[in-house]
């Protein structure tokens, strides 16, 4: 049996000789879903000990841009000249996180967003005031940015358009600083934190009811009670190739993972032995990152068949997904010489350069007629500054009719998708995972990518790091508060 | 707990006072993989005890067509002058059936298709040795037709396309036929079939090893030994809604479920309690049953953008699963007076009749230019028989030229989408159901559709059926062969 899949069998707690430590409330892992649970366990009241299995606190939130998916009206938004209310950002998440997102989850995560960002603050994380027009992320030390669809078709015209994306304030990528304060926050505030701590399995009651947990293996097995919960705050399984072959097979062909080797999928696998029920397992996020430069948004995305599939100023995360659905990975970029630019972000090796279409299309080896018949309606509707097939915004359509034209490589051998996992332990609004039958799993709480959170399928950036906080919080709370 | 999902939690064997009943193998759901297995486990000397929760024998295999996905050079191939080999078999199965199908059960499923077609000869089902030049299923009573893609593009250019869809000759669907033939093998064969019996869990022993099964509830709960496995043939989920919401909600948006009520999970999810891993849970075969009359096949199908997705003369579960995949279920097929025609088994409802297809495109409310640029790219090649983008046979291949123009709705929520599942526990070349490691669960195998099979994700008619027997005989001998 491999490493990543080693038994994760719960053990019994009748085979425990004795406790070799204890807490009111045990948390496996301390990224920012772990670290905003030590918090709120520690100051409802209970004794918290939070264990990391590598080096230190930091998980995937440490490596990651510390964007966080907030609003409803914060105090960022509000200082940009945004409004925005709960109402509105709930109706922008339904559209965006399905098919078929769990309301349970966003509609607490919206009408308590205002105040969770208030929270953060408290805990010390500074933020800009200010608000970068571009998108999907901000190119300089900008707090505020429309993170994901929110203003492109059809999203725009579904809830009013408004910025979420709150990006702590300092130099270079946010996570690190977002880890740091957070685990300060949680020291300071009682929580006991050890790192190098491996929790191999979760132990039970003879009637299901988690307990505690078992650290190490073999002769140097230890056993941790937890009186009141145990939270599992282990992240997602980006880095697992045996369970995205089994659950996600088409994020294998992705060829960067957004995550950390922390992401081995352990807690969800621990949750699941223990009788905890799965959400999503299959479902990923996927991440062509095409922009900066904006001016690409006037390319034309195609198909194998030379045909359109998406409005080119989507959200990366949905062009990735249209991309690599509906595609099935083959898409190219046509530019014309209007459009000089390259990807910042992704290689994206240029197929061919010709003077016609026609050209273009046969040097691609596309089937004849696909991509002229595409480029000519494509153009005459662009004449008038209209994209009527996929409803680009104006700003960006703009007939391509300035030879050479050029195509793109975008294929997923080519380009550089990011993909992550967005499946994981179903959890209610309190972060209780459920059992299969709907009834919590007692004293087994799970928070972000180790759950099944917002983003059911759909993603905007800073949704991971915003539910993961959020309902990290809440499962500490409501670990703290248990019985 | 509502019923579909109630406990499924593994009984420990030490809990279990005296086995009420015992048999080498027990055998859970009689449809045609737990009349296989029961045939095939007491020719190889085990006692068999084989038990059907409703009133007889039949399961979802009673209920259906009848047709069996055979290969590699069969009598009846043979007979209709058809030239296959396993090789080829193979060849198409690999391209079909992903993506990522797995070789492990599709080699040894064409290596012995012949096999195990005379096998099913020897019990006694008849077959008309005569070819169905239609697809994808017989008009007549012909035993043999093209039941999937083979001779459409793309797979006709990655194997030599032949027929392996053999339907039993009998008067109607002929799965009665084949469940009646196969229960009086297993019975002659002196296995012990019992209906009424609900398996509610499964008996392990404190090592993991499946020992046997607990019938009935509460005061009625009764155990039966399994001495050498238990084989889990209960079916998929189709008819669970819950587990549907859980690993499979696009399946829920289907309005024709292919299968019977016994299709609730329930083998599913006390292998899964057991250990056993699972496959595709994801995954269902969606069919939109266009034709006959294969008329249609020359009319063009659109997304709601007006362009096309796919050769129109492909086998419906693949027209089935793109328009819902790609085409998030939003389709319509444009005919025009040349094809006066409409689908046998589905309703298409006429959403719009008009005299040119500018006015066709603005009464479905499509956008400007979109069909007009399709209809206009499509009857420019098909003037020279040709359809270079999606490849259709040229035999369905004419310009539509003839007003008015008429588009068929196909919508999901119009026409009738079948589904069933194609996801469940995995098992290895001989029904072994495989842990979440790779190792067998000991004691415990599955076949048909309580496990994932050939067809992981694409499908063909009869690969169900097909492996259903197939891996039921296996598991069936290989259970009769544990220690």
């Amino acid at each position: 049996m491999s490493e990543e899949t080693r038994a994760t069998q719960p053990r019994s707690a009748s085979d425990v000789g004795g406790w070799d430590d204890a807490a009111d409330v045990v948390i496996v892992g301390i990224g920012g879903a772990g670290a905003c649970a030590a918090i709120e366990a520690r100051l409802a009241g209970a004794s918290v000990l939070a264990l990391e299995r590598f080096g230190g606190p930091g998980g995937t939130t440490a490596a990651s841009d510390g964007m966080m998916y907030f609003g409803g009206g914060t105090a960022l938004q509000k200082a940009c000249g945004f409004e925005d209310t709960p109402d509105d950002m709930f109706d922008y998440l339904m559209a965006a996180c399905g098919p078929d997102p769990d309301p349970e989850l966003i509609e607490p995560y919206c009408e308590y967003s205002v105040e969770h960002f208030h929270w953060l603050c408290e805990q010390g994380v500074p933020w800009k005031p200010s608000f970068f027009p571009g998108g999907h992320f901000p190119e300089s030390d900008d707090g505020l940015v429309f993170s994901g669809n929110e203003r492109v078709h059809p999203f725009r015209d579904l809830a009013a358009p408004v910025p979420r994306g709150h990006v702590p304030r300092t130099r270079g990528p946010a996570g690190g600083l977002l880890m740091q304060k957070l685990t300060a926050a949680a020291i300071g505030a009682g929580a006991r934190l050890q790192a190098s701590e491996r929790c191999e399995a979760l132990v039970l009651e003879d009637d299901g009811r988690v307990v505690g947990v078992m650290l190490g293996s073999g002769s140097g097995e230890r056993f941790v009670e937890a009186r009141r919960g145990v939270v599992l705050s282990t992240g997602g399984f980006i880095w697992n190739d045996e369970m995205l072959r089994q659950y996600a097979p088409q994020l294998l062909r992705c060829q960067h993972r957004v995550g950390t080797p922390s992401d081995d999928g352990s807690g969800i696998r621990m949750g699941m032995a223990a009788g905890g029920a799965t959400l999503g397992l299959d479902s990923g996020d996927v991440l062509l990152p095409l922009y900066p430069p904006a001016a690409l948004k006037r390319g034309l995305l195609v198909d194998r068949h030379g045909q359109r599939f998406i409005n080119e100023d989507a959200y990366h995360g949905r062009i990735g997904e249209f991309a690599l659905d509906a595609c099935d990975g083959d898409v190219w970029m046509i530019i014309d010489s209007s459009i000089d630019e390259r990807p910042q972000n992704t290689p994206a090796p240029i197929a061919a350069v010709e003077d016609t279409i026609a050209d273009l299309e046969s040097a691609l080896g596309m089937p004849t007629g696909g991509l002229q018949s595409t480029l000519s309606a494509y153009n005459a509707a662009a004449q008038r500054g209209r994209d009527p097939l996929f409803e680009k915004a104006a700003e960006f359509v703009a007939p391509l009719v300035s030879p050479p034209y050029a195509a793109l490589d975008l294929r997923m051998e080519s380009a550089h998708y990011g993909a992550f996992t967005l499946g994981g332990l179903q959890i209610d609004a309190w972060g209780r995972v459920r059992a299969s039958g709907g009834d919590p799993v007692p004293g087994l709480f799970a928070a972000g990518r180790a759950a099944s959170g917002v983003a059911k399928r759909g993603y905007s950036s800073g949704l991971s790091l915003g539910d993961s906080s959020f309902f990290g919080r809440r499962a500490g709370r409501k670990a703290a508060a248990s019985e």
